[in-house]
Parts: C-alpha cells; structure tokens; sequence
C-alpha cells in the first residue's frame, strides 16, 4: 500500500536533496529528522550496482555530532563501552553507544580528527541531547555540537575506482575506516573509506551543504565510465552481511538489546578498565550471560515483509523476534535477523515466523549469509 | 512533487495505524521515529471539521517519557525552567525543556499521575535518552521509560459533545489541561482536556495499544451524530492560532532558539530559586535581552510555500527568518510565523521573504493572528 510522505518544515532536507530530486528519487524516508532517499524506481538494478559496480547514496542524515575542547577524548571514552586508547587521528571506529543501564542507544562510527576533536557519525536517534548531557553534568570542558557535514557514500567493488579517478591512486591504499581531511575543486570534505554495506567503498563528509549538487555532480562524472547510479543504503545486501541496523534491528523504546545479544561482545572492554556509561550494567550481564541471541533466519518460500518486526515461535511459544527480512537474489532465498532466545540457539526445527498471512517455517542460520 | 514514503522496520507504527488506514489516510510524516498521519485526501474538509465541527487525530507519535520513583519529582523539576511548585496531581503543564546552553529542546505537556509518576507527552526528540542521563548521572532514584500509551486526540467545537458522549456529561466541567484515568469497555485510558489546536477538546491517552483500533471505531461511532471525521494536526490552524511547532519553528540542530526569543519568558522562573537545566546561561539572556523574536508575519498574495525555513529580508540584509508560511482561508492571506532581530521587530515596512521564486513583501502582524 503505498502512501505519500508528508515534507514539511519539520523534516530537514539534505544537502543532496536537490541532486536526488533531479536523479529521479521516488520515495523517501526519515532518519534523523531529516530526509534520506529509499530508492530511485529500480530497486533490482540499485542492487546489481551495489553488488557488481558502483552505487552513490545521500547518506547525510547520517548526521555528525561533534566533541570539540580539551575533555573531548575524555567525553568520548566516557561514551562507549569500547577502549579508544590505541586510536589514532585519522582512523574510524565502530562505537557501540549503551544507556546508562546498558542498553543499546546507537551504534555510530568515531572519527578521531584532533587530540581535542572527535565526530560521532550517528544512527537514528539524538545522540547530541545525550552527549551534551552528560558532559555538562559531569562539569567537563567539551562542546558538543552538530558541524554543518553530509555524507555521500560511494559502494561497491568499483567505489574505489570512482575514488582513485577523484582523488588520485592513493585512495587506494587507505587502510578500512581511515580518513582523511582532503579538498575538491574547492570542497572541503573528510574522505573515509567506510560505508553501510559490506561491498567496499568510501564516505565523502562534505563539509560545505551549500555545495552538495557541485559534489554529487562531480562523483556522478567521475562514476560514469564505472557505470555509477543513484542509490541508497540498502536492506537485502545488509541482511545478507547481516549488518547491524539501529531502528530495526534493535530501538530503545521499542526492542530493546544489550551488545552482547547482538555480537558486539568485544566492543565491550571490560578489562580495559576506563569508567564508562553502563559499565555497571554490561559487567551484571557479562556474568549472566545474554538474554538472548541475534541470528540469521531463513524463512521458507517468499512471504511478504509486514514492515515491522513479528514474533518467532517455536510451538505456541514465542521465542525471539524476527526483526526484518526479505528475498534475497544471491541466496535465492527468504533470508532475515533476529533476536532469539540465548538457550535456544541451536535449535535445529519447529521454528515458524509469525505472519498475518500464518506461520512460515524457520530455521536459524549463521550470520553473514554464505559464510563457509 | 508527491514522492512516496518509505515505510520499513525502522520506522514505528502507531497503535491507530491500521485503523487509519482503514480511514483513508493518504499520506505520512515521521515523529519521534513513528509514523504519523498527515492528511486524508480532503484537507479543505478537515480544516473545517476542526474549525466547524470535530476531527480525531492519531497523536501516538507524542510519545511518553516516564518519570517513575522516589526522585521523579526532583528530575521533573530540574529537567523544565518552569517553577512545578504547584502542580497538582491531574493537572497537566506545558514546560519548555532547555539544554545546558539555554537552547529549547522540546515543548512537552507534562503530566502529574502522582507524586512519584510524571509524564512528559514530548514533540520531536528524543528526551528520554537526555532525561535518563541527567538523571543517572546526578545519581538520583528515578527510572526513566517509555510506557505503552498512544494519545488520540479529537479537536474542534463539537470535540466535548463527542467527549460528552463516549463519558458523561462530566467532562463538560474538567479545567484546561486537566486530566484523570478512566476505564472505557475496559480499555484503560487518561482522558484530558488538552490538544494541539486552539478549538478544544479533548486527548484520550491510550494505555494499551493492542486496543487501537478499538478505541479508534468507539470514538466514531460516538463522534457520528456529530459529523468526526479523521484529520491530523493542522498546519494552518496553528498557524492561526500561533502555537509553537517544535521542529518546524525550531530545532537544536537546525534553527536553534531560546524561551526568551519564542515568547516563553513566562515559563522560565529565574525567581523561583530552584536549580534547572540551562538556568546560568538563561539568566545571562534574560538579563542581556533575547536576540530575536517570535512574530507573526502577513505575506502578499499567494506564494507557494518552500517545505522549509527561509530568509527575512530587509533590503539585501538577512535580518530573520520564516519558518512556515501558508495561505489561511479563515483570514483570507497568506500567514506565517518567524524570527526576526530583536531590534527590528517594530519595522513597519520594507521586509521581503527571500523565496526562489522572488522576494515577496511581508509584513509583521501580532501573534495569534486576528487578535484585536
């Protein structure tokens, strides 16, 4: 059933939203208050761009939060269960971020641009309010702050030749989520080679969002003799590497998992030994044991996503949560993630996804699909 | 330029999700990361429901943060500039939540269940991870949650007949903002006397949202002798009305403001002597002046409006800015709100609303509209 999106002044637009208008976008969605493209008509060649070219997305909703002044890198440690000793300016980290009770608020990338400046690249929640929060009432010196940053992804197995044709071969060096301060014709930017996919590729941070045509018009020239097109972080290739998705995978006020549910056990540095939000939580459940387990599903047939997560049950009993799925072309079959009970992991049938259509039968799979 | 919204797993239903559907709803914005009804095909029709007749809303995007415990009250009070001395228990207030820095962060309603149990029924961001900081990190005994309860209000001059109906003639009597819990066919609910419109009525705070549709068919039928029919918050009535939209007037990220300058001084009670968020950097504005106002502004003839915020000329200086604007039948011009310099808003003449498709003469008119 499809419904139109209602664009108003409460929605923010990226800097690339004219560039996407005039690409032909065809839906939207809304993340971070603000709009990101969903797809641009032809979801089956975005993929094939994605999985056997290159693809360009507007991902500025993808929105930075900035630690800035001399409590910046005491801030940011205070942040995340994950030990940033050993991070150096000019490197990306994937910073899971908990609540105070340890529970999973977002899952942003850190880039480390000064010993006194440091951006959260955040998912979908307002990791600012939280930050700054905790960096007042804890009397520190550091200002927490939204820089005027969009990020444009370039993914898939050729990104980094679009990337070598802009920037130079050098780019083809960079080590997975470095970055580095960089101009282009003019544009200020952070180049990081980094992105939501498992394809390969790199992030262009503009810094400049009174430029954001000039820059998609200039990656879309570059791409062209690589076959580029208009994209969009997309679902059925993140199921298939099974990459986390903060808002479906898991939400505070909705689904509720702690790091060692869904994998990101060894984002939590417990031995570390640095003071950190949550740590008195995640220790309790580090010696518990998880609740419960994220897993890889396959459904069979092709039933129809309902758009929201839905119950997986073993008999009458509701297990766990199948948390979003789709058919995927690769796997030539309905794959999905989930949260399951810890106990049950291994169990090998009886599984069934609860739709309005019935119940499908499920079974657990090892994530990322296709893995030997 | 009608796109399509993306509706997927990370986005959250509202427990009226189907029922509007089933209602004809056309198309949807995004708040609080909820889907969110935005009009039902006829806003001309909807427009005079709410100002003629009654309209219900699906609100469940104004969602609850919990305040629960021993210190519930104390958090309440330190979260708002707002003196809460007085503050009964079933008495609900609008409290402006400031950060650190003075800047607004959200305009909530905030309900007293009991002295240990608030409510704050919250605009567009995510106060719950800000609240649970402060709260944790000053050590105080306050759990803060989201709990199951979706708000549907039923605005407009026939809005208490309807009320009147589905309860008893009681409700007639209940105050301005009051609210009290009630059982309807065994559906818990709290009912008050409160809305985002200036014609009245009613919002019925659902506690359990697998009764969604229920509640939704009950208020119809009750609402058909007096012509309800399904609407959404109305743009040009606030507009009219001059009601703060936070997220379109301003936002943290986007177009910041302080109380002073949006016309709340009246809420920030420096002399009540209680500590608060944001109070050191309020007592500098408040002793230096706002920098900017909130007003009212008349626009000629009937340009299209943009979907964002721009410009407030003077000549070729920027002097404010429009944040929404959009022709009014009921005053028969084209209206808007904005933000001007502090020291220009008495400016009789000369002021231009910068749109792509030319300057457009503007004058500035007292808020609410059509006030004598």
């Amino acid at each position: 059933m499809p419904f139109q999106i209602s664009i108003g002044p409460n929605l923010r637009k990226s800097a690339f939203f004219d560039a996407t208008v005039q690409s032909g976008v065809q839906n939207f969605s809304v993340y971070n208050h603000m709009l990101i493209p969903g797809h641009f008509g032809d979801p089956e060649a975005e993929y094939d761009r994605l999985l056997n070219g290159v693809a360009m997305w507007d991902v500025a909703a993808q929105r930075q939060v900035e630690l800035r002044g001399p409590d910046a890198g005491r801030l940011a440690q205070y942040l995340t269960p994950r030990d940033l000793t050993k991070t150096w300016v000019g490197q990306g980290r994937y910073v899971p971020l908990c609540d105070h009770d340890g529970w999973l608020i977002n899952d942003p990338v850190l880039l480390k641009l000064a010993e006194d400046r440091y951006w959260l690249s955040v998912a979908d929640s307002d990791i600012h309010l939280w930050a700054a929060a905790i960096g007042h009432e804890r009397g520190w010196d550091v200002q927490v702050d939204e820089p005027d940053v969009s990020p444009l992804a370039i993914q898939g197995p050729k990104a980094v030749d679009v990337a070598a044709a802009l920037f130079g071969d050098s780019v083809r060096d960079m080590r997975h989520f470095a970055f580095e301060k960089i101009t282009l014709a003019g544009i200020p930017m952070i180049l990081a080679r980094s992105g939501w996919s498992k394809q390969g590729g790199f992030e262009l941070y503009l810094m400049d969002s009174a430029r954001g045509s000039d820059l998609w018009a200039m990656v879309a020239e570059a791409g062209a003799p690589f076959g580029i097109g208009p994209g969009a972080p997309n679902d059925i290739e993140r199921l298939e590497s099974g990459l986390i998705s903060y808002g479906a995978d898991m939400r505070w006020q909705t689904a509720r998992a702690n790091p060692f549910e869904v994998g990101l056990s060894a984002m939590v540095n417990l031995e570390a030994g640095h003071d950190f939000v949550g740590r008195a939580a995640l220790e309790r459940i580090a010696a518990e044991g998880p609740a419960r387990r994220r897993v890889g599903l396959v459904l069979d047939g092709r039933p129809t996503p309902p758009d929201h997560s839905v119950p997986l049950a073993m008999g009458d009993s509701v297990i766990g949560q199948v948390c979003e799925f789709a058919f995927s072309r690769r796997f030539d079959q309905t794959i999905g993630v989930g949260l399951v009970r810890a106990d049950l992991v291994d169990t090998a049938e009886g599984l069934t996804t609860v739709l309005e259509e019935g119940a499908v039968d499920t079974r657990i799979a090892p994530l990322p699909f296709g893995k030997k």
